[in-house]
């Protein structure tokens, strides 16, 4: 738990993202934003969904690794980059290095899914195996930057992702007029920061909600109580949002964000499900929990012409979570 | 078996697909065209995946349903179609019967899963149930007809139905340009067809190739033979392909196909399943025979520019098939 308020960083600017998307145009799709009569039927509302499940690494963490990957100068970018992370953000970061060909290292509990490992090798990734403890994490870490000068690349709390983030909602703006809101899901608090800073300059009358799983309310609790609470290890389908907010993120956060809503695990695979159903596409948990609030609370979205970001397609096709009720 | 070679039925001119598409274009989407890096680097050629998996009722058969539906006069459209299906037809001539606001009878066996009796009175059609013979099938549904006077929309022989399919190919050739050849499951030959029309008169240099599975190659034996050959109940996981050539699709077939390739079921699958990896969208496994049979004779495809019909997106996806090994 922590009560710091002001983030010890620079807040990345509009600037930052324009000169972003210029950087990484060449390295990511503009994703397609896509529709479903069937969904706005159900909701009462007009649902405009942007597909960061088909960008580049099935995830729109490719927008922030490759802006902070391209933004550095040739001497910085001999020695590579780093991270901890066993999920999106490792993928997309050794995306980015491979664009670039520079090296990339990504530290990550020996007890880490090999597919995950695997999937982080295939995009040209190096992984350093650490105990799955903060403490050994952090450790192992700061030996990797330590012998290789590398680059450390935050999954979120670091303005170059942020600014890179804000790309999305800034191709959204330019591919769906008059919207109401925008949904995003929030762990970390990346995704939606990055909505913050395009919607509070281009667009300030855009409401901006947050969607969180229930079992990892961290937000929703540090939103209401006006300073962060982190929790310490939340379990829940959507395993992209168990990080905690940051000091960073909170700032966006606690500025602009009007609300965020939970979702149970139920709730987030029956959307999941019904996106697959539905939309024909493959949509991670994570990126479910955007419309589960939506289906919760039909009152306050009804009428309105609402933003979804669908933030990744990331999943184990042998692990389905609606399976795991059958076996 | 059968040897006939002429077709009783009109043949469909391009003029068809004309009129077929300024006919239906309010009530279908045009289906964007994705690729993938990854599959490219697999297969060595250039692959423009058509996702007809994203089109209205997940199945490109919207087209020529909605052609036949919206080609009714008035008079006969106040009598209703029907059909006789348990697949995509029966889902997309109840969505466009539903579209113009008149009635539409499935004549489907008692056997058939209750989801697909769910989807099509989802879609508002009205089903009648026949023993699962093709006896009983036939006979319920002359009484059908008889009792309604219901315009009988055929799955594939039917020239309405046709020219519909060809505004697939159609759209394809705006999207993408110099396309070395297409690439398209068969199974009553209904896509093969419209794909054939149109590119016999926009783009004749671009080979057309069919895809079939192997548990279900009378498409290709037939092309081998030079006459019709019709299996009595082929099983196979691409539930699509399972029907026959008939006059009107032959005359397409064995004029205008360059060849017809096979795939096993595992590759049938694990091609589906690679897609749904890699590319992020649900495809059914009809779909996924056209990327099977890319990948397994790749010499064929190498260095082209090909496109592939994505054709539908209609799986159960409480049971999918490669999930069948694992219980």
């Amino acid at each position: 738990m922590s009560s710091s308020t002001k983030p010890t960083m620079r807040i990345p600017s509009y600037d930052d993202v324009l000169i972003a998307h210029e950087r990484i145009k060449p390295y990511i799709h503009e994703t397609p934003v896509l529709t479903s009569r069937f969904l706005n039927d159900l909701t009462g509302a007009e649902l405009f969904f942007k597909c960061e499940n088909l960008q580049k690494a099935a995830a729109f963490k490719v927008r922030g690794a490759c802006n902070a990957v391209f933004g550095l100068s040739d001497k910085e970018a001999k020695l590579g980059v780093a991270t901890h992370s066993s999920g999106n953000h490792a993928l997309s970061l050794s995306y980015a290095a491979g664009q670039r060909g520079i090296p990339v290292t990504v530290v990550m509990p020996k007890t880490a899914p090999q597919a995950k490992k695997d999937a982080v090798i295939g995009y040209g990734g190096s992984i350093v195996e650490c105990e799955p403890s903060t403490s050994s994490r952090e450790a192992v870490f700061a030996e990797v930057v330590a012998k290789s000068g590398a680059d450390f690349v935050h999954p979120y709390n670091d303005p170059r992702v942020i600014a890179g983030q804000a790309t999305c909602s800034k191709e959204l703006l330019g591919q769906v007029e008059n919207l109401d809101a925008v949904v995003a899901p929030i762990g970390g608090g990346g995704m939606i920061s990055g909505t913050c800073l395009t919607l509070s300059t281009l667009a300030p009358n855009i409401k901006i909600y947050a969607a969180e799983p229930l079992n990892a309310d961290d937000a929703a609790r540090s939103f209401k109580a006006g300073y962060i609470i982190a929790d310490d290890a939340p379990n829940t389908v959507a395993d992209g949002l168990k990080v905690p907010l940051k000091d960073l993120t909170w700032h966006f956060v606690s500025n602009f964000v009007s609300d965020i809503f939970t979702a149970t695990e139920a709730e987030i695979v029956a959307a999941m499900k019904l996106t697959w159903l539905r939309m024909k596409i493959v949509i991670e948990p994570s990126s479910a929990v955007a419309l589960a609030v939506i289906l919760k609370n039909p009152d306050v979205f009804k009428g309105q012409r609402i933003g979804i970001i669908f933030t990744g397609g990331n999943v184990d096709l042998d692990k389905l979570p609606w399976m795991n009720k059958l076996n």
